[in-house]
């Protein structure tokens, strides 16, 4: 069976949330079904998942399972932005460009303020410049209170350590709280090979969307907090956002899943390594290029109305963002022959162009 | 495994959400697990579950699932609620008790007017009152907006479709729309055997929480918006909230599960049942009292400190709700030996009151 | 001229915002009308409010001068009220009755939770059960955080400083913040002859409503806010409210002018006066009794329609507030033979009943 | 008196609300305090104040008295904008700049989107553009719904009636609805001679922010409703925003003197003249250039740090926008020596360059 309208259908790279979740995510909920269990985070499963993430992330951490990743964005950003402030993100960052407000409604009218970078990268110069000009302290302007980084970036480029210290240290000396968003964190991780700690807690990251969904998740993200004060807040503010589950410990158990045995880089390694064979595979093809280099999963082409009406007719599923970008994501359940189908189909219509 | 520090722990009846979720809501997300399809509630299942609940309740409906039931109210309310307006429900209501302001927050400042009523069901003459008093047109007055119904009760009884109309038909004299808190809209079905659209689209609803998680469901419930322009801006509202998955299909699979078969009343009619065993065993004891008749599948005690501290020496899990409150809520997947526990343990101690 | 489609019209008791203004308040407008001046409190006359109203309460004060008594009221409420958090206030307070959702919207959905009390005041031991009934730290309910008091009350008494006290002193054991709400707080001063700061800031009280406008002023109000945490997010909050004027030296000459040789309390004491001349010549009427003592300007009659009916017909204005409530307010610009008139009337139509 | 430190103090461009009000309009105040008046908008005044309104815009006009532009600008722009929506502005735009969020806060999180343009005003063509690409439908994106013009704009340009319909006519044809924030709206109708509905009424424009406070008033501005389904919401939201004041009588007849013997219009050419004045002056120095035309009472000149501080030497006063804009802003209450000093010391300073 297959959901949409179409006829015959290929290789599907409209996004990793189109794809299956981790057998592993599924029988982890089927393995916790038994006996009964104290609602609303009070199980072991829930327990548990508290020091595994403080584990993870060499931190006290503190975990909040929400639905979506669009929660965790929101209501990290909320808890670090007050109505009157301004959040400074990437001109391109998935809060601005895909939540429908949610972060401003959940922060009561917070202002998001882009800044420009390559590879949707926050430039940390640009930051300061934008910052600076934000007028802190003036009583008629929003009032810098935040800094969004998206890691994989939404080109689906990557931050090195080095680079979420260099935005972050901005953020500090101006008095803003940082929030990353990770919806795809564990493509970050398992690209860089570093810690987890190296790219959250020891580069100045203040509160972490935590993606499962994207990546062999299937109904459960996680805010992943390190400062005190905004965990102490973020436990009511979830819950008065309808993002408590009363039966936790299948939320939670999913989250041990995902982190059991690497499971969480395994399958990012995976979706990675599919995109990284694209990036090889496609370094012959006359007149491709690519809008950023292929970090994590996602691929974006830089191409023409010509080409993509040629992959659709070739059945190759992806989106179209403008006339001239073209995006392909990777999934941990994709396979190399789609990879090498959309490659023949790319090198058969690129070189027509 | 339990997931309490206490040693040795005896039927637990603290809440129908400590207990297990139905094989069959599990095993659909298992069987949904396959293949690629649309994300955001454009997959065959999303799309299937609309023809569904329409037919269930012989009326258009739109479906939208979302997290959690406290979701489920909070942005119903807020969908009839302005910032400027009054939502009249119970003094009991979940929305007001057990839902740290969501509705209030969803809403941007809906004011929470309470009306009294028997065993938690809002009397038609008081909210008439209420309402009137409220002050409609008057300027600097919180403005009449909506009615709160809580079905099954906070205190465990059910409306008949005669009651829910007699409290619609003040609503809409006084143009209020109608929200339908159904956390356990199951057990009220099942234990009044009328059709789902006797008790809401017949009755004079415009949204329906529709309960899933108490009932064998896990992490899903779903809004019913039978008025198309309310719909409209839920589409909408729902996002900005967080509350549409990416992964959608797995939502609206554990909703057809739960709806094939008729899964939601035969759990509903074993969690009844229990209670009616209880309700039967029960009529000996001396000085045992109800707060509400008994028509779903909890029991409100009406008993002393010292009963209460007798169950639990007998390793009896129940709620305080207050001095003279117990609560036993009786699980889909709860036994009629834990039942019978309850009341031999109950008798022992009522008696030597 | 008058502004009303009646003809023949008697003595106005509908409110003390039927009535004019000082002319002083409206001389000092006219005399800040020179030069130029900083904006948006920048100014000298708003640099001069800051120690004339730390002085007057005897600690630091920061004033913020906003439009209404609902602003006032409003702002200050969501400055100590998160938007999980409960806010408790007596049953008739202002904030719950007459401002439309004003502290609900400002909070982002603060419940109110309502508190009995004799003659409008909140009772300091039903305070007490309702704050520990609200579940502090129970993560379903909304979160205990605010204490609204209403000097003079919604039913013309007046809190004694002790009193104050005593209602502070268990917010405080509680945790919450107090805010009064002291848009007659210069009739409640004048009444007792104590100082201002004996009834806040050395009675626990964090945030007062400062009215002026039902008191001799026009078009202004003030929150002062003793508590300087409050006071600094304040500053954004009134200005993101669109309550910081650009000229603001008309605000504060006014407040100023109010100030100036205890103008506030020679206007209490004429409106209290002449609450005090009714009651005096009320005593001797048969059947007519009071809701609350006359402590301040206004007059809450126990009566019945048909004593309302021929006060109406004899052309005296007043507010019908219920079956068996009519109010009367007292004016610093009411007269003495306004009370008299209202006295025979009311004389005639008693003794008819 | 003066209100600043600084020891001696020359000509003062810092901003139109640094000067004082129309005697014209303190003196309505004046007569305005007399008898008794209805409360909250009943009075005679207020009732008057429609009508002028509806004539003076040839249309069915609903005025709301607000205290200040950014009241007025964002609670128009929340009755246009829901959570969910995207509001469009110029990327110089009071809403986006100096207001703190408002629009944001009392919209419950709208987005800003801007839009570049000359000299402050929206480009149609840009607009069209920025709509479309903001993805009307879509689910994850900001849905568009407003449009916001500054008349005249934030730098001292004026949008001509074909102007503003040719930017309402892209509005109109993507279903956005259309403010104009008229905070200097006196000084546009001023300088192009049309009547006010040429460029609101007849242009496609559904609410106006009517400003008077920088052009003689004091203490109130006006929000302006054409559109009945949105001023019917707007009685409610005002109020619930502290914004409507008790004594209305007060605002009321300030707006009344305002349009008497066309004051407004009066004032406007006052400052507009002043502008001109030095516009023609200015024409022979070298090295002074303009943001824009000077069309309003506003001159943003661009000029060199090394200028300002010349200037400010020579006592000028007025606000340095960034290294290379100065902006000076003409009051109704200047002098044409004011200007002339200005030049002078220009021609000094610039000259030296």
């Amino acid at each position: 069976m297959d959901d949409t309208r179409q006829p015959a259908l290929g290789p599907d790279f409209r996004s990793d949330n189109v794809g299956a979740a981790s057998p592993e995510v599924i029988e982890a909920i089927a393995r916790a079904n038994r006996d009964t269990a104290t609602g609303y985070g009070g199980d072991t499963w829930s327990t548990e998942l508290q020091q595994r993430f403080s584990d993870l992330f060499e931190a006290r951490a503190r975990v909040f399972c929400v639905a979506t990743g669009t929660a965790a964005n929101a209501l990290s950003m909320a808890a670090i932005t007050p109505s009157w402030g301004a959040a400074f993100c990437h001109e391109r960052a998935h809060i601005l460009t895909s939540e429908v407000n949610a972060a401003g409604f959940f922060s009561g009218g917070g202002l998001i303020v882009t800044v420009p970078g390559p590879h949707g990268k926050v430039d940390p110069a640009a930051l300061d410049a934008a910052v600076a000009a934000q007028g802190k302290g003036m009583m008629h302007r929003s009032q810098p209170a935040s800094l969004n980084l998206v890691q994989a970036t939404d080109l689906g480029a990557v931050y090195a350590p080095a680079e979420v210290r260099a935005a972050t240290e901005v953020a500090r000396r101006h008095g803003l709280k940082v929030h990353m968003d990770g919806a795809r964190f564990a493509n970050a991780v398992a690209r860089l090979g570093c810690s987890p700690a190296e790219l959250t807690t020891r580069a100045g990251v203040d509160i972490l969307s935590f993606g499962m969904t994207k990546n062999g998740g299937l109904l459960c993200d996680a805010i992943v907090v390190f400062d005190d004060e905004v965990a102490a807040r973020m436990a009511w503010q979830v819950r008065r956002a309808g993002h408590v589950w009363s039966k936790g410990r299948y939320a939670a158990a999913q989250l041990l899943a995902y982190l059991d045995g690497d499971l969480w880089l395994r399958n990012a390694r995976r979706s990675n390594a599919l995109a990284t064979r694209f990036d090889e595979g496609a370094r012959g093809i006359p007149g491709v290029s690519l809008w950023a280099p292929i970090e994590a999963n996602e691929i974006f082409l830089r191409t023409t109305p010509r080409v993509m009406d040629g992959l659709e007719r070739d059945g190759i599923r992806f989106v179209r963002r403008s006339a001239d970008m073209a995006r392909f994501v990777c999934r941990f359940d994709g396979t190399e022959a789609e990879i090498d189908a959309l490659l023949a189909s790319l090198r058969r219509h690129a070189s027509n162009g």
